[in-house]
């Protein structure tokens, strides 16, 4: 495949507050949603550190790379920083505005993340173009199901919320933005990046669900 | 461990055309088996996806080779194609007569998948013997594992279906072959597919269960 | 990171006992833990395979090294066979002189596993010093998280059994021995994995569980 000599977006040196950011913001989001289930602390802590660094490292293995946190150790530390900060400060996280900028955060982490992660399966001219879509969406929402099967919830699959569609739009802008106009690969992930997070900001704000001929029927 | 120089029996040009048949079944049984659920589009196809190439994606893993979807992608667009169908024309596949077709198509897929699988792992001389009967089974029943543990629903290994059993005769006899008679591998290959298959076929046809003493009692 | 140039604990020629034993510990407790769920012979093989191995094999996944039983089949042979055993003879593993017998050696199965796959992560170098005593929990606990999800089980990280913190105290233990003084290496590994059994076999012996401050209260 054609490769765009740029780094990706959420590696540049200006975008890592960002990358932190949403790192931050899936372990926060990731300890707030097994809460109310009454996990101890250490529970809480592996829950949030899964649900912040699970889906990339499921892609890594997949794209048989070492594993991204193991490299830069920053992944965990802010992972396990915010689990804690959200476990001891519960009620804080979990008032309603702050919940609240948490799930758009953490849709930013998801457009970012999915972003990040089809580039750099792209760059390894893994599997194009479908496997660079895969290890998009394998980034944005794995980690989040391997929480969700740990803590015995119903995963992100079969719930109405529509999270990863966003994702899924976003990645195709930059995959065809790389396809078609390689020149142009660091508007393409910018571009897909804020697709993405737009998408996903408009589904959150309306409280969107998918319409029912979207949806399986009892055949 | 013995090398057969012949290409595994799944992997022959002549062959291909039921490899993807099975990859087809999976997918088809892989979405109809989440229907009941009401899951949406997307969630659909993902997981007809994860049921087609999710064990073959564990095995590869764990034998530490690319992904084998990731060097033909004829694996991961059939099983799209084939789950966005089942989506589309799910009346059309949950009819009686459909149903059984793809539940005798994804025995012969798991016993295909199962053989090869348990093949490829000979082939890389992985922890003879019992590594290849290993990888055998993850190949054949991984994918839908993975699929009901996302999906939330219990899994092969809590039911009293009979479907692992038959996998694991059929590689028996084609490892058996390959250890005391490498000369007839091909032979072993397609001995073990059609013994895997014909059991499994017996099982579906006459509805047949474990015996009560084959399960763990209350103690 | 410095190296120690002894071989881990739980390799020594002299500890393989100890390392078999705990292999079959959690093969047995693995069965035991599904066996009110009627499971058939197959799958309780299946499950106390995976739960005496499941952990070492998602850490070398991630590790990216062979996986450990591919180069020493003791480990599944042992976990084969005492799974096996224990199906058949349920009534005598379930009894409560046994039982609790099989939890203590369980705990010291957690303890060596969790040290030696700590111990693992820091030869190889990787990630000092928080990739260390993730593979270590990894190690110790993932073979039941494994298990428990695909038994459609509370998985451990839900229940307020004081399993994993055991291990991640030993593990601290053996790390800060072998950063601020490695030449104490191998005392460092015995008594990381002796504090790991002490403190689980205390929690067993008095049926402690965590205080209510150190679990999640309903926001």
């Amino acid at each position: 495949p054609l490769i765009v000599r740029s780094r990706p977006v959420n590696l540049n040196d200006t975008n890592v507050l960002l990358a932190m950011a949403a790192t931050i913001a899936f372990a926060v989001t990731g300890v707030l949603a097994v809460a109310e289930r009454r996990v101890d602390f250490f529970s809480a802590i592996m829950l949030g550190v899964i649900a912040a660094v699970g889906g990339g490292t499921v892609r890594d293995l997949i794209l048989d790379v070492p594993i991204f946190w193991s490299l830069d150790l920053a992944y965990i530390r802010f992972a396990v920083l915010a689990s804690i900060l959200t476990f001891v400060a519960m009620s804080f996280f979990a008032r309603p505005v702050m919940f609240s900028l948490m799930v758009y955060i953490d849709g930013l982490g998801a457009a970012m993340f999915g972003i990040g992660g089809a580039y750099k399966a792209y760059e390894l001219g893994f599997a194009w173009p479908i496997g660079p879509l895969m290890m998009g969406v394998i980034t944005a929402i794995g980690g989040g199901l391997i929480r969700d099967v740990l803590a015995g919830r119903k995963t992100l699959l079969m719930s109405d919320e529509v999270y990863a569609m966003p994702v899924v739009i976003g990645c195709l802008v930059m995959l065809l933005t790389l396809q078609f106009s390689p020149e142009h690969g660091p508007e393409g992930l910018l571009a897909g990046t804020v697709i993405a997070f737009s998408l996903r900001a408009v589904v959150i704000f309306w409280s969107l669900r998918l319409p029912r001929w979207f949806t399986t029927q009892s055949p």
